[in-house]
């Protein structure tokens, strides 16, 4: 869509690289096939303009959104993305499913149960941690 | 429901105090009326339970109701009283803001304005801070 | 759209006046004016074809009724219809509100509240029963 | 969290093993691994606290989950295990499949059609009945 | 239901037939079993009284369905139907990519996502066209 | 953020101007004043990346909007900008009606009746059309 250099485009990858490269690598690969303008939406717009901003801290940001995923009801693989995320930046998992009980009034017990269960067949799937 | 010395509430009257004593009780008072059990339940589950919880620290659990409120796109009176809460424990205002922008990709720009908007009302409306 | 006996239409006018007449009366007045298809949907679909449906007691589908509407998280007017309908065929207030009540683990306290809140209006603003 | 005797853990096993003994131990058990407390929540709050309360019929109870759930749009393992539930308590699969029709008009064909079928399924792999 | 000539289940088929024949009899023949009732809504009102209106273009009305599965999140099985209908009346397949891209704004990139991959598997699935 | 020349921002402008100048000029007041991030991605990001694609025309991309919307179930704000919107750039009044009816089996009638009842208010609003 454009060749001059793009500073957004160059923020995206470094917060991507920050948070969860591979995980973020493979869905671009994936969007490049059928949807690459999405990708680079993903790149440029979510990790570039949004993720990168510090207001918030990095560890703050991953329990957001950990609680708006677990309040959609998203399938596996967005919250597998962002549990990696989380944990790749050292939140702690007890901390992560603490994210859901706290969410429990809010948004009820099968959203919750089901975050839950995502969450661990993140961490079941994980190369162990040294 | 029971008369016995009840430790869940005892706690949950202690962290609606912490967080919007004020809030709490008109929401109390209001249930009262119509329905005094699901007063029990907000305060003995809700602050008793799950806020009084100290796994996160009491901002990051704020951050965590904020979005999970925007992103179940509530009305004004329970984003009011989170909002309260959040700006009661030393929550700042641009940090409430944040919570909806890093919200943006996942839940999208209506729901994002409503909250804003929602806070702005809030803040309208709340007595000038010294 | 269609001038031959209409049996759907009967049963729907049948339905509509046993359970809420002036609601439903108004509700398609309303929609003469802008959207006349969509209130022969909801004479003929909505009460004539699943309303009327005797498979569970009348009572149990006013139950079902509120159940999917507090889910939904709908606002005033929908929610006014179906809790005057509940208690128009003798469902009593405090089963009406054990309905949210027994919602509360799966849809969260907001909905609920919100739920319980539109009763009390609709409740305050009913002519008294004798 | 506590090892005084515990009425709300009593009267949750109690309402637990009434309507779905094998499913809430088989969850319990998945979570005393990941997320006790929510463990304990569920068994204390949602089985001893909501579930067992006697406003409405055992049967209103598990009509109002099935509808609360097929609104919310949930995977099949919470649908297994209230179809399970009610089946369990006597509500015939005529009247499993009316509740979701009945939700026709409220949450639209796709997710009753995901119910019908979550609750096919669940009939399907349960052991045939004397 | 019925047994006197029913135009609103002649309409039905045909516009059955017109978007997605295969799809809407497998779905019939499933409906058969369980819900039979339902199958027949399905065919009288959605196909019959809904799909078959002309105000819009089939086009139209093909890109609207789209917007509203991407934005409640269902699952494969009811995204494929449509999908496949899209295609089947020729709305090319970028144009469906550009459905969701078009709905980013309103409902984040989960859902976006999810239905772009859900489409790339029916495109993988279908047999190639000539 | 940026003092370079911006081209998604002009272009953003642009399509804002093409649609709904003074519902996007308004909203872009308001958040200047307590999220102006939030503003420069409306302008650059939703009316600069997203609307101003040309996939699909202008109308299309209207009707899907007001999919989207209706699907979420927002409030009166957001449906008014797009309503105003798809009326501005040619959309008959019935056509967008017709945009709720065909989400009847998606959505279900609350959703449909509530965006057909903003859409009422819209035009009521509207100041007459020569």
């Amino acid at each position: 869509m454009t060749n001059v250099p793009n500073e957004r485009r160059r923020r995206g990858l470094e917060t991507m690289r920050q948070v969860n490269e591979s995980g973020g690598e493979r869905m671009l690969d994936e969007l490049a096939e059928i949807a690459p303008d999405l990708g680079q939406f993903l790149l440029e717009f979510v990790f570039g303009d949004i993720y990168s901003r510090s207001q918030l801290s990095l560890r703050e940001r991953q329990l957001i959104r950990l609680t708006a995923l677990a309040t959609l009801g998203v399938d596996y693989e967005p919250m597998k993305a962002n549990v990696d995320s989380a944990l790749n930046v050292g939140v702690e998992q007890a901390d992560i499913i603490e994210v859901f009980v706290q969410c429990l009034p809010y948004i009820g017990f099968p959203r919750v149960l089901a975050a839950v269960q995502q969450t661990r067949k993140v961490l079941d799937e994980r190369p162990p941690q040294k």
